[in-house]
């Protein structure tokens, strides 16, 4: 576990390098300024490390996945800086977020800077032609896949009668691509056959909702930065998994004021409400069930991983549990 | 003009064809509708068609440009539907705007959906490895740079001071790239060779602005099909050419007197200010002024055509012409 977070913190300087070179602050564009206020909110640099700890395992030259890496990490941001419009999130890890700063108009179009920057960034990498091709297949699956989940998420927010099947599939497009493109690059850079690539997206899969079924949990219990505060996806109306799974096990009644309380527009939704959903979830086991499910999760992802026709499975199998035990 | 006119709509169709497989109207993801509510509020496929007719007239076969020519028109929409709601225009071709009918949150994530599939459409090509890679570089770059322009447009918007010198840089950004874009993916197709690519490149350069500078007249002229209203630009307080041409002309009162006028809020802009930006604009002659440049730059086009190396000529004095004398 120790051997990872080193790898991510010292692959992390050398992405944020790699990043003001390709989206300098200081340049007077109006475009700088706004994503770089945005970077510096936060963020581990995670998934442009897993992609370089991939592709190192795998025996591949980790300085020519730096690029795609990169990419990687300008994408996943993008989406968290429009995803806070779409959502009328006003703080992220206790800073306003880039609407609030630089309003609508500019929030939107960094954020689509950002998506050009991330081709660019691919398209600089010292690969073969072929392999450039494949990288930009992988990252465009990847956003095409995640705008869908968030398309869902939006969009299941307003619905009633969410299932858990319904969650899943939008957590699996929102964010099991998203969690396996970075490793998926890494094996390409690394001259990993096609199956093994498959396999790895299937890891995506388990592992993507294992993740954001505990970061559910996370809003429940530490908050996600947004001025600490508990239960924002409540107060979001947010189609989580514990939302999905009280509806399913919740009596008539409980059902109806759950979902009036999760319609409720955010500036309206009362602390006694919030105690209220809590309380209900503790009543029917939901934080439990939600932990195992994602566990389960996770059991499956080293299934998957153990039938990966690779040398060095290990690298995978820290992979997965770090992504398990992380916090948000 | 009549033979260009109909290639546009003989490959119009082709390309509304090929639009419905690569996003399919009817599927229930919450994406297709917003995306084709948007498509249909009109647009003459010009830019996708213009993109065939290079690669035909240049020896290629267009077929195998259909799929970049998509991309070209899909990424055109993506920057109007986004750029509806960073300006807040309510209305588009006499029907409401996406965001105006889905929200803020479904527009901005259908327009980022429709990026991922232009890059889809790209990477579908029937073409090479190299030519498609060339292909997603040009893509790219016209998407970086308008993005670019469009970051100086909300921004000059707010600025008191605006120069022509201004003004003609984000033009080139906005509007340039994107009007050489389709001409150079077409030449691509049709192996022609990089000293080419970088000609019509320069000659986007000099057509996008005209093309805008058009674009500002007809506003003041037949309006914009936002409901048929004149003068949208000057409500918005948008930095058009007549605007940064009367800064450097106008004395200090009226200058004064302007600038306040574009910086109300769009409902505060009353039919009196509209009119007395219109009479100041006659005093000046303006419009004339705006006309007389925007022919310039048409000449400028047609020598750097006359200088391109290749034996049909015609072609680009046609599409010149076209785009020179069209209303939006």
């Amino acid at each position: 576990m120790m051997q990872i977070e080193e790898s991510i913190k010292s692959y992390g300087k050398k992405i944020d390098k790699l990043l003001k070179e390709i989206i300098p602050p200081d340049r007077h564009d109006f475009l700088g300024e706004p994503i770089w206020h945005h970077m510096n909110t936060g963020g581990k640099r995670v998934r442009p490390a897993i992609c370089l700890i991939t592709c190192e395992a795998l025996g591949g030259n980790p300085d020519n996945a730096l690029y795609f890496a990169l990419a990687v990490e300008i994408l996943h941001n993008m989406f968290l800086l429009h995803d806070d419009v779409e959502d009328g999130d006003t703080m992220r890890r206790d800073k306003p977020t880039v609407w609030v700063k630089y309003g609508i108009d500019n929030a939107i179009n960094a954020g689509d800077y950002m998506v050009a920057k991330g081709y660019q960034s691919i398209l600089a990498s010292p690969v073969s032609t072929e392999k450039k091709l494949k990288l930009v297949e992988v990252f465009t699956l990847t956003y095409e896949k995640t705008v869908e989940g968030q398309a869902l998420d939006i969009n299941l927010r307003a619905a009633k009668d969410i299932t858990v099947k319904d969650y899943l599939e939008m957590v699996r497009l929102k964010t099991g691509y998203y969690l396996a493109c970075g490793m998926v690059g890494g094996a390409i850079v690394a001259d990993i056959s096609d199956t093994v690539v498959d396999s790895i997206w299937e890891l995506g899969k388990n592992m993507g909702p294992a993740f954001q079924i505990r970061d559910d949990l996370i809003d429940l219990t530490y908050g996600k930065g947004r001025g600490g505060v508990i239960g924002s996806d409540i107060k979001e109306g947010k189609a989580s998994f514990l939302y999905a799974y009280s509806l399913e096990v919740a009596n008539i009644e409980e059902k109806d004021k759950l979902i009036q309380i999760m319609a409720k527009p955010r500036e309206d939704t009362t602390d006694d409400d919030i105690r209220w959903v809590m309380n209900l979830y503790d009543k029917y086991g939901v934080k439990e069930y939600a932990q195992n499910y994602a566990e389960d999760l996770i059991k499956h992802a080293h299934k998957t991983i153990e039938k990966l026709p690779v040398g060095n499975k290990e690298v995978f199998r820290e992979i997965a549990n770090f992504m398990a035990q992380r916090t948000a």
